[in-house]
């Protein structure tokens, strides 16, 4: 919990500043790409990691210039050791799939954590211009097409009412497999496809549930501060931190967080 | 094929003009609906629904007042017979699941079909701004966040290069299922979720086979003249005509459906 408010402001206005950053780096590679890579010929020019370490490098240089002492966990750079509490976890495309096609429905994940704790998280879409965001104790905001606004996750007490989506299902390994199947075969409706996109349209309330598996530390993180504030829970499959990643289950309701819980524990 | 080019332009233009209306019809229901939908109580609101019936209406009456010989054949109401080659095919809201969810992969498809042949596509994403479109005979075009364009697929005439989608696993039944894994099983990599949205990617060249099942006329046959004008391949899975729906393919380049044919075919 952060101490001092002052110092939360300051940091979630920085954060805004590191997404608007990233954004500005991965555009030119967004759609683009396709002329670009026909020009180079075959596999001289991936165009998501070229973007992913454009914007994390750029991310990276902002928060050494700012913020020195803070340390920086990235998918595509070494860790940087933190002076102090404050840790920043960036994954500049969550969603390579979807970015690689052509769909807009990967983001930019920028999460500070204290002490191992997410305190801030953001998502930043910046082909939509849509942003999701929230502080630790705060409520959680969001900016799209239509306005801002506070984010609620909406109430949905049982599975058999329940929406459930989650990014593949390629992502479910080993006994997870059967888990995952178990928790769809009991909830009204499963969709597949969204990576980060989800969990804010989690919090937005335009769905009840989320399990995920193999996820990394950057990949959750930087959500977790977002779920909370507009409501709901998050933790690893068997009721954990879901910080460090792993398998994950949110839900806006606690009720049906609870239900999942017990599905998944077999 | 079209006789008359001034007749071409003008459907064309006309249907812009039933984009626009489909497109002011939904949007008050997509994301707004949360609201809406606490307030009325469980299941007395179906915002989708809604906005599908809006949105066709819409087009309906347009339709009546401009070409009252045409033919409609919409998803929410009864057919309405031609007196002539013409018969708009109509589907205001591909992606329920998406849009239930907030997601912005969904589409307003529109299309003209003559004497059964698709003559006029689009494909419009009202939330994003992003519009895609062609006549027979002519090229495919994109209007997206970056400026408008031509669009061409890509080529790629192996599946062990190929990025395959679809929209939902369980839209395959019965000996359906084990073909769609097998040509899975073969291409480089397989995403799930996007709807109409998936069919505009491939004619932008962002993936490079669509395999599909259990689709309807006005799920298809909106985006038959997107996906050839673009230089793709879109028929059945026995190689059939695609305009009536049913199981279908979609290939950017010739050869790599030529190659997915032999699979599907078992």
């Amino acid at each position: 919990m952060f101490s001092n408010t002052v110092e939360a402001s300051n940091l979630l206005k920085f954060a805004h500043k590191l997404a608007d950053g990233a954004g500005s780096a991965i555009q030119p590679y967004f759609r683009r790409r396709l002329s670009v890579s026909n020009k180079a010929g075959e596999n001289l020019f991936d165009p998501v990691t070229e973007a992913d370490k454009a914007a994390e490098a750029t991310m990276r240089a902002l928060i050494s210039a700012e913020y020195p002492q803070h340390g920086v966990n990235g998918e595509e750079f070494p860790d940087k050791p933190a002076d102090g509490p404050y840790t920043w976890v960036l994954d500049p495309i969550d969603g390579t799939r979807a970015f690689i096609m052509g769909l807009p429905v990967w983001g930019t994940l920028i999460g500070l954590t204290q002490n191992g704790a997410p305190v801030v998280g953001m998502m930043d879409q910046p082909y939509t211009r849509e942003r999701f965001w929230a502080v630790e104790g705060g409520e959680a905001y969001f900016r799209d097409a239509y306005g801002e606004g506070v984010m609620r996750t909406r109430p949905c007490a049982t599975l058999s009412e329940a929406v459930l989506a989650a990014t593949a299902p390629d992502m479910f390994k080993g006994e997870d497999i059967g888990r995952f199947n178990a928790l769809s075969e009991k909830t009204r409706m499963t969709r597949f496809g969204g990576d980060c996109y989800l969990y804010c349209m989690l919090a937005m309330g335009g769905l009840d549930l989320i399990a995920e598996s193999s996820l990394k530390s950057f990949d959750i993180a930087p959500l977790v501060p977002i779920i909370r504030a507009a409501g709901g829970v998050v933790t690893t499959w068997d009721g954990g931190d879901p910080a460090s990643g792993g398998s994950i289950i949110a839900a806006g309701d606690p009720h049906l967080h609870a239900e999942a819980l017990k599905v998944l524990a077999g």
